[in-house]
């Protein structure tokens, strides 16, 4: 089973590394960019009997290692 | 206009960090993962008057800053 998980920063969280990235846009002249914050993306393949399971363990999978959720918040998609 | 756009590791491209990441779940009881890889996502607000100059405006951006095309795919997603 197919599944991604998106891990980004909460909203406040301050990304000092999204912000590098639109000033460098800005720089090199792309004006449309009013905003930018960067995330991780996960591809997983997994091998679980049924969606149910494979979201709960994912679940898990972010709340104790993938994601800090102090300042992070996680989705899961399963393909 | 709300946009997120993938930057991944191109199929092949050897993925340390997912490996690692891959390794800490197995150790951490974690038996279903068969395979795990990491890419990032960069949520971004764009000033663009219609859908197709904003896919233009970020398919450059990728190309030219966001993706290392050498070693990366990238796909844009526009809400």
């Amino acid at each position: 089973m197919k599944a991604r998980v998106f891990v980004t920063l909460k909203p406040g969280v301050l990304d000092p590394q999204g912000a590098a990235i639109g000033a460098a846009l800005g720089g090199m002249g792309f004006d449309g960019v009013a905003g930018i914050r960067q995330g991780k993306v996960f591809d997983i393949e997994l091998d679980a009997p049924d969606e149910t399971t494979a979201r709960e363990s994912l679940d898990a999978m972010c709340r104790r290692l993938l994601a800090n959720t102090v300042i992070e918040d996680y989705s899961i998609e399963i393909a």
